[in-house]
């Protein structure tokens, strides 16, 4: 997956509308007309975002003229949670100070609790 | 953190720029001169892209005046992730159908093979 696409994958998951799409879609096909209910959104406006989703490979669509389902296609998720994976140490060491932070404070209140 | 926070994530990772620079500072801290050498930009240029990346909340800057160092800020990134998080089950579904269907392959191999 070249850079580029990792930038657009990442473009299509910056609106919340779309992020809420794909979440719909986490149990199973949604035809347009369901998805777009819940929204209280014009037909047209959610088909642009499912435009966008769908350039971006995240979802795909059924061929059936009458109704074209939509489905979550998983591999640009992957490829974004895998270059963030590079990031995970960032995040699991401030959890760590926090811990030893913690620890320390625990420590000392035994000591102090010691003393009176 | 808010939903349109995480679009301020996603959206700031959505450059291939932001994100190298975002990769160089997994090493440490960086200075600003520094961090424009590899990108053959300009100095505002980099600037640019250095202030979404603070908007966003993916680095930090120091307060010296001569060097105000940038610093990865992980906390946006595990939020990302986090939400990433809820579709894994989907591309380890496509790998475990890929799996099945290699075992599949191998088991026909096998029957073929003995019949030789």
């Amino acid at each position: 997956m070249s850079p580029d696409r990792l930038s657009t994958t990442f473009a299509a998951l910056a609106d919340p509308t779309r992020r809420a799409i794909l979440a719909r879609l986490i149990s199973g096909e949604v035809s347009v007309t369901d998805l777009a209910e819940p929204f209280e959104m014009s037909l047209p406006a959610v088909s642009k975002h499912l435009k966008v989703l769908e350039r971006a490979g995240l979802i795909a669509r059924g061929r059936e003229a009458q109704w074209r389902p939509c489905r979550l296609e998983a591999g640009p998720l992957k490829a974004a949670a895998d270059w963030l994976e590079h990031y995970r140490r960032f995040w699991e060491q401030s959890f760590d100070r926090l811990d030893d932070y913690l620890r320390e404070l625990q420590k000392k209140e035994k000591k102090n609790g010691r003393k009176k």
